[in-house]
């Protein structure tokens, strides 16, 4: 048998201590599936005295991460500190620098820096790899890069953060708003306290950017990803969207069309039939659309220690085994630009909803402002009458260029008997 | 670059058709991919003249597959030939012996002699693969075997035969009966001519035999595995279902229990809310639960040509760039033999359907039949009353052992009152 696997982890928080547990209870299995053990040597942290549920009294304690990632003796160094700058960025040159192949749950970092540092490993003939970067323990790079190898795909898109599908689940369930369920979902642990990064789309764009070049072949493009978060999603609009047969789910989505590469975070009425409606909670979901396999749906649990350690160990069991596989699935050095497309280019139908007055000549003024958009209706409901008072008014349209609704939505806007900003759900074509 | 990989082609049916027009017209991505070209240089087929879609006039033609996989410049064999004994298996041993690696997409091959064939590889040093046995172009086993590697399963189950779960949905959307729904599948090419080996399970068995042997690392074991089709699934059982909240679907369910391994196929009882539930007409779905990961649902086309090219697309690419992994994820000579539990022996709850004469006594005669097997009823739907004629009643049971079970049926059976014989689904704890 080949010597051991001597790794080293930087960052014993919650996914650090379940990697820790992982590597223990499962040392037997993972020994005969990599051909080899796999032997945590060195950690760092920064409270040595926390219990991580494994004993860690024969291994080294780094201070500092950067000078245990320069560490002669360690194989793979697994960086799960987090954040784009700083720290983490460091221990993953430091290591790829000084030979050591280098497993990251780090969206951020990939997101940010992802194709830069894969092209330093290739040319150090290393392994850099971030399966629990993107929808935790669901095998999905692997799926993508090497399970849908065979493919060119059309699109990949899917539910990539727990906490807004978690917020949306609720709200659909229990039939409370938007403010409400985050609260309660922030005193469950499920939202961070300052929950920007989940609700806004940020963290998801993290993830989108990741998938569309695995997916696409190109370099990470993060700047290039639209995000629209949550925040505006309203009970009535949740409603609206079951009597339209659709559910609100907030997507990340890469579609190569004939402009280029759309890459897009946002809201998105799907239909109820479709197999990412069907992903609720705090799971997750990705679908990819090949040109040889058709749809692949891949779904499981996002988040949350154990999860994100099992697909760390996968990533570690591949390098243990000597399986190399380029970072992005083609060298860095042949990812291929590909044009954006900017939203404001984005066609597809669109789901409307307004708060009017009741009164007679409101939906003509709301026509008119479509049509002189070249905005084409596909169905409306008017929902209660209440004379002279405020009712709503839902529409969705044919498909559309975003630039041409957005300014139809603008003239909308400025009509008197409409009461609040509109509000806009896209549609996705499935 | 490496040279080119020479593959050979035995058996040009149509998923060997898929094949080379994936090759075809993927040529450039997948040089990429894999760091080499994937070059076709020889094939072997019954008719010479028949249109594959590609050209082959380059291509070296052999009448005898098994000449062919002797050829000394072929540097991997694939086989799509199918069927377990004969030329497939020849094949498969000839080249393996002459020290080329192997892909294949026969499932009843590697069912029933996947364990030899992978020792048979790794004692040469080779990749025997077989992505395209089980539900087609879903990476289920590199699932199973790389993305879910830092786990122990729990379970594995799923909708491995399109077939089935085509008649079974459309049965329940037609309100048509079996019968009818079989013609039409055959009329349609979604069935054949002798349906036997998708409709009695047979076709399921094979594919979770060699999902659980990657799955819990034994070696497969087809003769354990107990089988059960959906001919007697009636519209009256698909209604009761949907009536107690749940869908029918043919499964194939490994289990690991206190006992040991279950391995059976039958058609079940699954709650509608529940993800492989979502899985409809032709679509498969499998079902991985890891100690670690938790619940992976992987979903897709089961079947057709460029589905299944796009698994056989995997392995070869796979094999290009020199990454192997053994054929069940530990080397043959490390599968460990479990226990297997029989079907009598096996712990579920259970859906009863009876059509009994509608008068006084009947029920507490069944009662009785029940409580003195100590089977324990969780519910009771007797629907329509018909005073002297046969009415339905269906029953649901708390957990009990099969073998228990099947005693209440028969003494049922035997009650004057009863006038068929009665219907039993197994009901699945999700």
């Amino acid at each position: 048998m080949k010597p051991p696997l001597k790794i080293a982890i930087a960052g014993l928080g919650t996914v650090g201590s379940g990697v820790l547990q992982l590597l223990d209870r499962q040392a037997d299995v993972l020994t005969q599936r990599a051909g080899r053990r796999i032997v945590v040597a060195a950690v760092s942290a920064r409270d040595r005295r926390r219990d991580r549920g494994t004993d860690l009294s024969a291994v080294r304690w780094y201070e500092d991460a950067a000078a245990m990632a320069a560490d002669p003796e360690i194989d793979v160094v697994v960086e799960l500190i987090g954040g784009t700058e700083g720290i983490a960025r460091g221990v993953v040159e430091t290591a790829l620098d000084r030979g050591k192949h280098v497993v990251t749950a780090n969206k951020a970092l990939i997101a940010d820096n992802g194709t830069k540092l894969a092209a330093l490993a290739e040319k150090k003939g290393l392994v850099l790899s971030f399966e629990a970067a993107v929808a935790g323990g669901i095998p999905v790079i692997k799926g993508l890069r090497e399970g849908l190898v065979g493919n060119r795909l059309e699109r990949v898109y899917g539910i990539l953060n727990g906490t807004s599908n978690y917020i949306l689940t609720t709200m659909r369930e229990s039939a409370h708003e938007f403010a409400e369920v985050l609260a309660e979902a922030q005193k469950l642990g499920y939202a961070e306290a300052d929950p920007s990064f989940d609700i806004d789309g940020i963290d998801a764009a993290h993830k989108l950017a990741i998938l569309a070049s695995v997916g696409f072949g190109r370099p990470v493009d993060l700047a290039g990803v639209y995000a629209e978060g949550i925040r505006h999603i309203t009970r009535l609009d949740i409603d609206f969207a079951e009597e339209l047969g659709y559910r609100i789910k907030l997507l990340g989505i890469a579609r190569l069309t004939e402009e280029g590469l759309e890459q897009r975070v946002h809201p998105c009425m799907v239909p109820r039939a479709t197999p990412i409606a069907a992903v609720e909670g705090v799971y997750n979901g990705v679908v990819a659309e090949g040109d040889f396999v058709g749809r692949v749906v891949l779904q499981g649990r996002g988040a949350g220690a154990f999860p994100t350690a099992s697909a760390v160990a996968a990533d570690l069991i591949d390098i243990a085994a000597g399986r190399h596989v380029p970072s992005f699935g083609v060298p860095a050095g042949n990812l291929r630009e590909l044009p954006g497309v900017p939203i404001e280019r984005h066609q597809g139908a669109y789901y409307i909803r307004l708060m009017v007055v009741d009164q007679p000549g409101v939906i003509a003024d709301v026509a008119a402002a479509l049509r002189d958009e070249q905005v084409s209706m596909e169905s409306m409901i008017q929902r209660g009458r209440a004379p002279g008072e405020a009712v709503p008014v839902v529409m969705t349209t044919h498909v559309t260029v975003e630039a041409a609704m957005r300014r139809a939505l603008a003239r909308i806007e400025a009509l008197d008997t409409v009461l609040e900003p509109p509000r806009m759900i896209r549609i996705e074509d499935f």
